[in-house]
C-alpha cells in the first residue's frame, strides 16, 4: 500500500480506463464513487476550497477523520470553486475528459451553477450524468431537504425497525449508520455500469444516459411484501424487534458476559435439537410450540425461555455449544469482533492500510470481490486539492503558472 | 402491463441482449436478478421441480405468495432436475447460450452437482459467474450456515441497531426486512456489470470473470468509520437508538395519534427555528444546549423537551407546523404511508401490476430510474416451469416430445 505517491501510476484494475468526475459531499455519491475507484475506476473528487465536510466526520487524530481515509481513498482530489465563473470554465474542460459526472446536490443546484446536464452534454455527448438525491430529480417534492435519516423513514425502513406495537415506548431505531445514503450509492454505482455497459459494448448504441437515484426509493425497493400486501389486504407491514414475523425461535438472546448471540433455530429439526441442547426437549411435543405457526404465535414466551437458559452462558461458550449441535448462531458483532475476525482477515476484507499521515489505518476491504482481478486500496483519503496540480497538467495540459494565476484569480 | 403472454414480445430496455441463469433460491440471487430483469435483461430461473420456497413466503392470496408477483417478476421460469444426468445435461447446453450465472447455493454446492465453475467455462469461456453467499467462497467459515440474520450481525449491523448501552433490556432490533440479502444482491448486480463492461466494451479484453460476494461482506462495507476508529483508538461503535453519534437533535418523536415523527434539526439555525417552534427560545443561550456537542451530551433531556411537544399534536398538523418552519422533518412512514405518497406515485415507483392470477397487484418500481431506457414491469412472477418449453425450444431447439421426454425421465 504505497501512500500519496502512488497516485501517479499507471491505471490498471476492472475498471481501468473509465474516468469519473465526483461532484459528491457527505455520504451518497462520495460512497458510489469509492466502490468504483475501489475497483479501478479513475475518481477526480471536485471539492470546494473549504473540502467536503465529511472530511471533519467521526473521529479524528490531529484534525484528520478516520472515516474520510476510507471513504475518501482511491480518489484524486482536486479544488475548484464553482461559484467563479473561471472555475465553472475549468469543470467543463474537465468534463470533456470524463465518461460519468455523478453528484449528490440538490436538484436544479447544478442548473443554478451554469452546469445543468444540456450544458455538460453540450461539451461531452456520450457523457452519463449520475445524480443522487433524496426524493428524486422530478415530482412534488424534489426540492425537500433530503437527510439521510429522512430518506430511511419514507422508505419504509425506520418503521420496521422497532420492537413489536404495544411492547415499548421507546422511538423506532436508526440502524446505527447511514444505510439509504450507502444503499443509494450503491445503486448508483450499479447504474452507471448498466448504461456504460450498453454505451461501450461493442454493439452498443454509443449514448451517455441519466442515472436518476433517489435515496427513498433505493430503500423503498428493498421492503420485500410489504407494498404487494398492503395492497392486497390493507396490512400494515409491522416491526417485530429481534424476530421474524414468520419464523420461530429467531432472535438476538442475551448472555452472562453481557454480549448477545443471535440464534436461528427456525425449522422443526432444529428446534428439536435446541430445545433438547437447553434441558427441555418436552417443548417439541408442546402444542404451543409445535410447528413454526404455533411457534411464531408464542414466539414472546418461547424466547424467554430460550433467554433464561443463553443467560446462563459466557457468548464464547455458548456459540462453542450451538455450534456442536448444528443450530446456525452468532456472537451479535461489534467493532472489535468484525477487526479480528479470522474470516474477514482472510479474505482481506479487514486490512491495515498504510495512510502518509495518520501511519496504518484499519479499513473494509473491497466489495464485491473479483477474483481474477481484485480491487485494491491504493492510496488513503488524499488532502484538500492534494492532486489538483497533477489532474489540470495531466487531463488539461496546464502548468504550474497556469495552475497558480487560476489559484490567485479565486477559481480553484 | 401485458400478463404471462408478454414473455415472448421481442426483448428490450437497457439490458436488452444480457441473459443470465438463475440458480437461485430465497432472497439475495434472485433479488440480484430482479434488479437485471427490471432493466430488461433476459433472466431464466431455473427452479427444482418443487420451486423456490419463497413461492410461500409471506401473505398469499389462494396459495399465491404476493411478495413472491414482485420478487419473480420480469424472470422466465423453468423446472430443471439437477440430480438427474440428463437435467445437468440440459442445463449446461442453456449454460453455453448465457452470459451469466448467478447462483447463491452454499459454497461447493455447484462442484458436488458436477456443475463448478470449471465445468460451466469448459462449455461457455467468456461465462460470467456470480456467487452469492454468507461468508464467500473460501476461507475459514465458508461452509457456515448463512441465513440473512447471521450475515447481518456479523456484519456489524445487528449490534449498532439498538439503544445506548445500558439504558434498555431488550436485544438489539432486526431491520425487519432480509437488507443483508437484499444488499448482497444490489452489490452482485453491481459486481456483475462491472465485469460485463470489462469484458464487453470495444476494446474490452472478452474475459469471463467470477463475483465473489459475501452477505457478511456486503453488510461490513456500509459501517463507515466503524473499523477505522476501533483500530485508531479500540473503540467500539456504540449503538445510539433513534439517535445520531454526532448530531442533535435528531430523533423520532412521539405524536398525539400514536405516529412518529423524525426531526433532524441539528445545525444551530434549525435548532434556534425549532427551539422557538416549541415555545421554549431560550433554550438557545442555555449552555447545555449551545452547540453541537453540548447537545449530543445532553441529547436525552432534550429529545424528552421535544417529546413532550410533539405529543401534543397530531401526525399531520405537527409535520405542516415543522414544515412551515423550515425544519427538515416527515412522519416516520407505514406501508400506507409509501402507498398513497404522491412523489412515488408520481415517479411509478408505487405501481399497480396486472398479475393473470392476482388480479392488480401494487409494486415498488424499478430503481435506478434511467430516464432515457425506464426499466419496466413485464410480467410479474410466473407459475413454477411456465417458460420450460419456451425456453427450451427457442434456445435449444427442443420441440415438445422432446421436452416431454425429458419431464418423464426426470430431468425437468
Amino acid at each position: 500500500m504505497p501512500g500519496q505517491e502512488s497516485s501517479s501510476e499507471p491505471q490498471k484494475g476492472l475498471l481501468a480506463g473509465l474516468r469519473v468526475l465526483e461532484l459528491g459531499h457527505y455520504v451518497a455519491a462520495p460512497f458510489c464513487a469509492r466502490l468504483l475507484g475501489d475497483l479501478g475506476a479513475d475518481i477526480i473528487k471536485v471539492e470546494p476550497p473549504s473540502g467536503d465536510p465529511v472530511r471533519q466526520w467521526g473521529k479524528q487524530v490531529d484534525g484528520r477523520s478516520l472515516w474520510w481515509s476510507m471513504h475518501g481513498r482511491n480518489k484524486r482530489c482536486i479544488t475548484i470553486n464553482l461559484k467563479s465563473p473561471a472555475g465553472c470554465e475549468v469543470l467543463l474542460k474537465l468534463v470533456a475528459e470524463c465518461d460519468v459526472v455523478l453528484e449528490n446536490f440538490r436538484p436544479g443546484q447544478l442548473e443554478k451553477l451554469g452546469l445543468g446536464p444540456d450544458v455538460l452534454r453540450a461539451i461531452n455527448p456520450d457523457l452519463i450524468v449520475a445524480h443522487i438525491s433524496g426524493f428524486g430529480q422530478d415530482g412534488p417534492y424534489r426540492d425537500r431537504a433530503a437527510f439521510g435519516v429522512i430518506g430511511e423513514a419514507v422508505g419504509g425502513l425506520r418503521y420496521l425497525t422497532d420492537d413489536p406495537p404495544g411492547t415499548s415506548d421507546r422511538p423506532p431505531v436508526r440502524v446505527g449508520v447511514s444505510i439509504g445514503d450507502s444503499i443509494a450509492g450503491l445503486y448508483a454505482a450499479f447504474g452507471i455500469m448498466t448504461v456504460l455497459w450498453q454505451r461501450d459494448r461493442a454493439d452498443g448504441d454509443r449514448r451517455g444516459r441519466t442515472v436518476d437515484v433517489a435515496l427513498t426509493e433505493s430503500v423503498l425497493s428493498m421492503m420485500e411484501g410489504m407494498l404487494p400486501e398492503y395492497g392486497a389486504f390493507g396490512s400494515i407491514k409491522q416491526p417485530t424487534g429481534g424476530g421474524i414475523a414468520t419464523a420461530a425461535p429467531s432472535n438476538a438472546y442475551p448472555t452472562s458476559d453481557d454480549s448477545w448471540v443471535l440464534i436461528a433455530a427456525n425449522s422443526a429439526p432444529l428446534f428439536a435439537s435446541l430445545a433438547s441442547l437447553i434441558g427441555t426437549p418436552e417443548l417439541v411435543d408442546d402444542p404451543d410450540y409445535q410447528g413454526n405457526q404455533a411457534r411464531v404465535r408464542n414466539a414472546a414466551k418461547l424466547d424467554e425461555l430460550i433467554g433464561a437458559w443463553t443467560q446462563l452462558f459466557a457468548v464464547d461458550d455458548l456459540v462453542k455449544k450451538l455450534d456442536e449441535a448444528g443450530i446456525p448462531s452468532t456472537k451479535v458483532y461489534t467493532a472489535a469482533d468484525c477487526a479480528n475476525d479470522p474470516q474477514y482477515l482472510h479474505r482481506a476484507m479487514v486490512r491495515e492500510v498504510d495512510d502518509p499521515a495518520l501511519g496504518s489505518v484499519l479499513q473494509a476491504g473491497v466489495v464485491p470481490h473479483i477474483p481474477e482481478s481484485p480491487g485494491e486500496v491504493r492510496w488513503t483519503g488524499p488532502d484538500i486539492g492534494q492532486h489538483t496540480a497533477e489532474v489540470l497538467d495531466e487531463l488539461l495540459g496546464l502548468d504550474a503558472d497556469a495552475v497558480n494565476s487560476l489559484r490567485q484569480e479565486g477559481a480553484l
